[in-house]
Parts: structure tokens; C-alpha cells; sequence
């Protein structure tokens, strides 16, 4: 990547060598916040930032985000981890605990229409987003030039779906060469099988251009079109295996009019689903999202 | 009703003497504004406001709507139908002339939740909605009061599916008798027939409590709520036959997070439905609404 | 008030009689949250919802507000008021510990404009603003009717500024006789003297109707439309001693076009005004903000 | 520019060969809709959007925008302008007759942040916006490299209060040379002197960032932060000698909180700056924006 985009990533890990970020979620029930902090406080660390959610006092889940500055987190992230491991257990805890010095690895996928891509680049250039972009991944060569001129590795592998499981295990390889921690869906096309999903649970964001659960599925501008609608959105959410049903992270929407035809529709959309991408994107990063019975909790 | 709403609807009438609008479509060919406009002007109307859309320069359908000032038009409004309606045969419109002094009469159908109910009848009481809200018609007493307190008529007619066509017998009577121009469905929860609404094309609304297509048919809140939806809405639209389907005229949303249950989305839903209903009620008032192809051009 | 609503509120009582809040404000440092939640859970309460925030890791204030479930709360809240006392002074704290059985006292403040006093109690009667409102004051008799027609006293005791002095000692004396928690300004257009604010500090709330900054003062819809503005907007807010300076607590806006005269922005803007009101005064309800420097923190 | 951009605009004239557009405002009286029509007519001229407004019926003033179709406009173009001149003046109209084809002439001006341009750019490339973007005029050189990329003249030409004069010469000259149609101020943050704004009216767009008239002139951010206000805007207007006080065109906001300092609101705020502009130039590029009394209507 370009050397100003390095420095502002350097930038930032040099800001955030002492932030940590804590993600819990378990069944609910008194002294859970009470042991968590106690916990963080015997580590001298600094809450800075929490939000907790209950589904139900009585027989529900909890939901705990923590972010705290604690001195000298490198040298003590995997002792804290070790000793969090054993109190997790006892409360049946899911959880994670993240150095926010270890900046994300990002993988893009994209197939010709670029609108997605670009704001992320461009968000992450301006250094609104702050992610590592690993590399980009198209079955087509129209983004070439965009990644390339910022100095990020591109990879043409064209896809259809007589080819899918060869496709998915040059993608996967790439995905493990780079040590990826998210893949962004970024008007990628192509269906994954559960092969490519199940491999990266809660790791795979899709922007899908409409409204969830309306226009569940192809052409939504179209359909929209035919149902004269007065909004048309769009809907970022983790991929499963059920075509446009998983877990729903955020969605926005634009107001249109009879005016608009089925391009104007796309036009109107275009700007939609790049900030809702976006929003999304920057939320996982932050480890904001906790996913929970196919919905998610954003903090 | 009240005085001062009848003081209020009287000054309306006063001011209005002169007000016309026009509203015609057809197939769209060269020579239409310049003839409309010729026809209002050999007729010293003055043009106020207009609005005109095209689906497509050729062969396509030519949508106008035309508000317009003209000297004693209470007098001549009868002898300008007649003359417009030649000029109409010629260019193969449907065509509506109306004179606004004459304040549309509605019903409103309302069962047990009164929120859109109550919206409308403020707005009404407060000078917002100009209308003549001849009489309520409940399935339920919860709105007696309300409505009686305002000096509305107001019908208890009990409902279920088994005695659908008598009720439905004694609505349209009443429809009738009050000379009703307008009916609203202010979330009445009976599905009528195609009797009933082959009776009144184009003539009553509904408000759904979802953003149509999402969750059309019953309990939208509950399947929002399981689908984790981040944004939750609710659409305006004229009722045809095809339960959910007929032509939208408005649609909003409002934005919910993970803490919302089925209750808050109510809550929070509710105020969305009273804008929403509220918003078409009025451009329906107004005669800015044209149907076509079952989607709506809103002027 | 009428009998409905009353069983509305005993229901709300008896389903949070063990339900507390605890808003905290103070310096910064490592170990508060978990001090506190120790505290709480040596009670056996369960926190079910918390948000907490800093200005600053270092040198920083922290917020935190807590809504827990504690058994036999009733009972036990004086004694834990005591015992978290002791506790707020080691931390230099401000603190609010309360009972959400201790349904809020509102007495509500309006002139002749009456769309934010009908919207609160609409949403009160309809069971979605939880308050006790126990007296509606007015300079003007408009709001009479509606108001009694719930069952509510109302006081009209005209004013201006001539005799501002004896008609805010009348209105403290009602505020003081009905041991009110909350004043409501519903667009009540006479400025408060410094005597009466300080004596309600952080407990009245207005609307303005503009987005403040923009258009501080009188008159703000004619000078939009004098600006011709493309947005028009409300903000709620806590009363101070300097006119519309005081910390926002809600802001909203509608869109608006060059076919908006004065009236249409007032008959819009009433709409943005009556959401943003009743949105900050729920939130004050539920203990949500904090007040920090002139703003607000809303959890 | 690149040549695929060039083949968009190419296959847009090729397109819009026959499409005009015809913008006129002029005092109110009947028949000039009429007028207008039939003059259309005599050239053939199908409508196919248009829309009419008037202040007031009575001694008001009218304004209209239509778009149609001609054959052979290309060809007619000169005879229809002279034409009309003539109709013009019986009515006093201000007036313009726009020929599609003719795609617009812009020239860009940026600081050091590049987001707007950015966006603009962005829009460009990919179909939508329709203009020539002749060149980009910088005080810095931040944007050299994106704007080369594309193409695209990039002059470097710093700025400071001192050399004003000598550095406007220079600007006018290119905007002279290039024959600019519309000058877009793309976060350019010098002041223009009024010899530069008069030989512009109505050709200079600027965006600024808040919903003004909140937060006129500098920091805007940074005051909306001190203020703790709930929503943050930006603003995009016609160049005046006024700082900040010309017609605006579009105004948006976007929803912060407690959480986002000076620095998270600028974030925030750029995305709302960049669709804020880019509408506004959309708006205009498409003859949409007709300016009266300091006020836009925008159709």
C-alpha cells in the first residue's frame, strides 16, 4: 500500500498500544459486570467505553462491549487472556478480547460495478476506515486499476458457477496466505457455498441492494421499480448460507419518486449502499457487533 | 362538528371560490399543455401551479396536474366540464376537474388502536387537513368518545368474517348516504371484499404497518422483529383487491436498534404510521395523487 | 386522571416495583465500573441495561447509567442510597440512584398553540410516555377542554411580563403543592426569570422551534423562511438562564421546498416539534441524560 | 479526460440531440403557460417534464422549467432562441433555453481535503454526473495526483490574502479560456473578492459545512461541537459577495451523539458535505435551479 496510508496506520497503532477491546456474551445472571470489571481493574486497565443489553432479566443472554486502556497491554494481552479464559468458563461465557494495535486484515471482493469498492478505498485512504486491505479479489479486471494505483495486491479469478469449487479454493488459499479477518462482499455477484461460509463464520459481510427482506434475492432495482415504491434501501449483513437472511447489520434507505426509472433506482441506490457498506464495515472493525439467534447487537 | 372546525372549513371554502385543479392522463403525443393551457386561458384562468411527467417521450402516458385561479368559476365550473370534455375525447384522457371550494367528504374506518385515528382528527381540528370528516365507522367502541367529542357521527358496526357482507351492506349504505368521497382505513383490521372495493376504485386508503413488500399480511411488527430489521416502516396505499398490493402513495421508516422488542417497534412504528397515513391523506385531499399501472404519480 | 390510564401506571408499578436506575458523573480513574457493579451486586441486583462513557481516558469525566432488577428494591432502597453515598464520596461522584416505581410527577406549561401539550397526552394516555402528569398550567384557555377531558387539573393563570413575578410565585407554589419532577415548557412563549429556573435546575425542557443554533429568538419560521432554507427543524431542550443557550437534549428536521410559505413551514415544523419533545422527555423520564458542560449525554 | 469517460458523454449527446430545456420566471398573470406551450408546439416540441410555481397568484411571479423533445434541434436551436426573444418580451421574462447536448463546461476549485472533489470525480466517471470537467484549480497540491489520473488539467495556483488579486487573474483567465459554464467550490477554503463573484452570478457553488445559517464562517465543526448539538448539516449555495448568505441550493444532515468529538464530526460531516454538493451540482448541470430573491427553486 501507498506510504501515507502506511503512516497513518502506524499512526494509529502507536496511539492505541495500551487499548483493548472486551466482547462478551452469555446467559444472564447477577455479578457478571461486577466480575468483568473487577477483572480489568486487577489489570490496572481504564474503562472507557461500555454498553451492555440484557435480551430478558430472567433466563435471557447478556451482552457485554468493553473498550479500556490498560498499561502495557502488549506485554500482558496473552496472560490476561489465559487468566479470562478460566473466569469464562464459569459464567459460559462467548468472548473476545482484541488489541486494537492489531489493525484488521482486510480482503474485498468485487465484481464490475466499482461504487462499493471505491468508498471503502476511499474511506480508508482519508483514514475514516481503519483496516489493513490485504488484497482485492475480482472475477472481472474493471477495479484493477483503482486497487493497483494505491499499491494494493489485485487478483483476477474469474467465476461462474461450473467452476465455483475450484474458484473458492484459490480465494480460500489467498484468504489464509494473508491471514484475513474479514471479507468484505463489496458488490461481489457470486453465490459462496457453504464450503467458503462455514470456513469463515461471521467474517463475511454482503451489501445487498435493497431493503431486507424485500426484493430478497436478484435484480431488486427492478422489482422495486415494479412495486412503485417511495424508498429504496439497502441492507449490509453477515453471510450464512440462506441467500440474503443472515444476520442484518445495518440498513438505510433514499427517498425516490414516479420520476425515477429502474436506472435512476440503480443511481439513487448506488450512494445508499456505499455509506450502509461503510457503516457496517467500520462497526465490525471496531468490534462493535456481537451476533446473536441471527440478529446482531451493535454497540 | 365543532364550530370553530366549521368556521375553519367555511373561511377555507371563502378563500377557495376561484380554486380549481386539473388532473389529466393520456398518451402522450405533441400538443397537449399547449391545448390544456389555450382551454384555461379562453377561460382567464391563471395558472398557479403545475406538474407534468412523461413516462416516455414516445408512446408513452402524459400525467399533468394543474392548479389554477379562475374568476366566478363556481358559476362556469359546470360549462368548462362540459367544453373539456370534448377536448378530452380528442386526446383519449382520463381527466378530473374539481373545484376546491367543494371540501371532500370522508369516512374513516378505525377498530381498537386509535393512533392513526387520532392523528388524522387533530390535524383536522387543528386547520392541517381540510376535509369534511362526515362520520367515523368502528368495529370496536374504543373511538366513540373521541370522535363524538368532536361531534362526529360515529358508528359501532360489529364485524367479523361471517357476517361480512351484511356489515359490509350497511358500511356502503351509509358511504352513500353521506355522499363520501374518501375512505380511510385508520388501521382497521377487516379485509374487505371486492364488492366493496370495486365500489370505490381509487377512493379508499390504507395504512400497513410495514415497508411494503416487506412483511405484507398479518403481524408485521412480530416478523420484523425476528428478522432483526434495523429500520422498521409503514406504508400509505390505495386498496385493491390483492391484499397489500394496491398502488403506494407514501412510504417512511423509522430506525430501531437491538433493544427494541415487539412492543417498542410498536411504539415506535406507531408514528410512523400517523405521518404516513397522514402525508397521502392529504396529497389525496389535495388532488395531487394519479394512479396508473398501479403505481402512483404524486404532483 | 381517568380511570384507564391510572390502571396504565398502577400496571407499570407493579411490573417495575424491583427496577432501579443509577446515573453516575465523575473525574475519570481505573475501577469505578467495577466498584459500582460490586456494589450492586452485593444487593443481588442484575443489571440489565448499561452505557457508560468518557470524555477522556485521562483526565476525563465518566458517565455510566445502570438500569438493574433487585429483589425487594422497595424495601432496601433508602438503606442502599446510604451505603452508595459513602461510596460516591471516595469517587467524587454525582450521583442519582432511582426507583422506577416512583412513577415521575410532570406538570406541563403551554400558551395557545396546543400540538406539543396534545402529543404528550396522547402518547401518555396510549401507555407510551410513563409519567404522572399532574397539572397542565396555561396563560391561555385553549387547552382547557383537553385537558380536563382527561381528567387533569389545569390552571390558567394568564401572564406577562408586567406581572411575571406573581405569576411564576403561583406557579411554583402548583409546582411545589404537587411535588412535580419535571416542567414541560409544550411551547409556552414567556421567558422564566432566573428565580424560577434556578429553583428547577435541569428539570424544565423546551422545544424550540428551530434547529438552534440557527434562528435563537423569536420568530424563527418566518426568518427560515426569509433564509430560505431547504431543512426546517426543532431542538428540545433543558431551560437555563440564557434564551434557547441551554443543553440540547434532541434535535430533528423536515425537509421543506421553495412551495413552503410561513404557514406550510409552521404546519411541517409542527410535526418536527411534537416527535422532538416528546422523544426528550421520554428520555428525561427514563433517567437517560446526563448534563455535562452545557450538553447533554444521552444513554 | 479518459476515453471512457469521453465515450459516456459522447453517448449521452448522441442521446439528447433533440432535447432542450427552457427555464423562465417573469410576473404572474394568465396565459403564459399557454403562450409557452404554443410556441413549443409550433416547433414540434413534445413535453416531457415540466413544473410551475408561482409566489402568489396575485402580483406575484411566475417560474417554469420544461423539458422536451425537438426534432432537429440541433439545427433549430438558433432560429427557436431568436423566437422566443421576441415572446420574451412582451412578457418580461428572464429567461434561458438550454440545448442537452450541449453538456456543461465546469471548473473545480479544492483546498488540501479532497473528499468533495473526491465524490465528484467519483460520480463522473461512473455516468452520473453529466458534465466536462474541464479542470481542477488548487491552492495545494493534495489533489494533483487524483485529478492527472483522470486526465484531467490539474493548475496549481497557491493562494494566500496577500496575492489575491494576482491569483484571481490567473483563475479568471482559465475559467475564461476554458469557457467555464459552472465553478464548483469543492472545500475550497479562500475567500472569493467581488470582482470574481459578479462576473459569476449564479455560477459559483460552494459547499459549506454546516446547516447554515447555524455555524456561519469559520470552524464550523468545532463551534457545533461546543454547542453539543444532535445533528450536524452541510449546506450547498450560490456564490454571493456575502460570506455564507447567497441562495442555497440543498441542505442535509446527518444524526451525532454524545460520543463524537471535533474530529469524529468532521468524519461524519464529510459524507454528508459530499452528497450535499454533488446534488446541488446535479441539480444544476441539469438546468433545475431557478434563483429569486436570494432563494432557490429548485424543480
Amino acid at each position: 500500500m501507498k506510504s501515507y496510508i502506511k503512516n497513518q496506520i502506524n499512526e494509529f497503532k502507536e496511539k492505541n498500544q495500551n487499548r483493548g477491546r472486551l466482547l462478551v456474551s452469555c446467559p444472564d445472571q447477577p455479578g457478571i459486570v461486577s466480575t468483568i470489571s473487577k477483572f480489568l481493574y486487577s489489570h490496572q486497565a481504564n474503562i472507557i467505553e461500555s454498553s451492555q443489553y440484557s435480551t430478558n432479566p430472567e433466563g435471557g443472554t447478556f451482552f457485554i462491549r468493553i473498550e479500556f486502556e490498560c498499561p502495557n497491554l502488549k506485554e500482558k494481552a496473552a496472560e490476561m487472556e489465559l487468566q479470562f479464559a478460566e473466569l469464562a468458563k464459569e459464567f459460559n461465557m462467548e468472548w473476545n478480547l482484541t488489541h486494537v494495535y492489531n489493525v484488521k486484515k482486510v480482503a474485498i471482493f468485487v465484481s464490475k460495478e466499482l461504487h462499493c469498492l471505491l468508498e471503502l478505498l476511499w474511506e480508508w485512504q482519508s483514514g475514516d476506515l481503519m483496516a489493513d486491505i490485504a488484497l482485492v479479489i475480482s472475477n472481472h479486471v474493471e477495479a484493477k486499476e483503482a486497487v493497483e494505483a494505491l499499491n494494493i495486491p489485485f487478483y483476477h479469478i474469474p467465476a461462474n458457477k461450473d467452476i465455483r469449487e475450484q474458484v473458492e479454493k484459490e480465494q480460500l488459499q489467498l484468504v489464509e496466505t494473508y491471514k484475513i479477518d474479514l471479507i468484505i462482499l463489496a458488490r461481489y455477484m457470486q453465490i459462496l457455498t457453504p464450503t467458503f461460509v462455514s470456513a469463515n463464520p461471521n467474517k463475511i459481510i454482503n451489501i445487498h441492494h435493497s431493503f431486507l427482506p424485500a426484493f430478497i434475492g436478484a435484480r431488486p432495482y427492478e422489482r422495486a421499480y415494479d412495486r412503485g415504491v417511495k424508498l429504496i434501501g439497502a441492507t449490509s449483513h453477515y453471510v450464512t448460507n440462506d441467500l440474503d437472511e443472515g444476520p442484518i447489520i445495518e440498513q438505510d434507505i433514499s427517498r425516490v419518486d414516479h420520476r425515477a426509472n429502474v436506472d435512476s433506482l440503480k443511481k439513487i441506490g448506488r450512494s445508499v449502499e456505499r455509506s450502509v457498506l461503510a457503516r457496517a464495515v467500520k462497526w465490525h472493525l471496531e468490534d462493535r457487533i456481537l451476533v446473536h439467534d441471527n440478529k446482531t447487537i451493535v454497540f
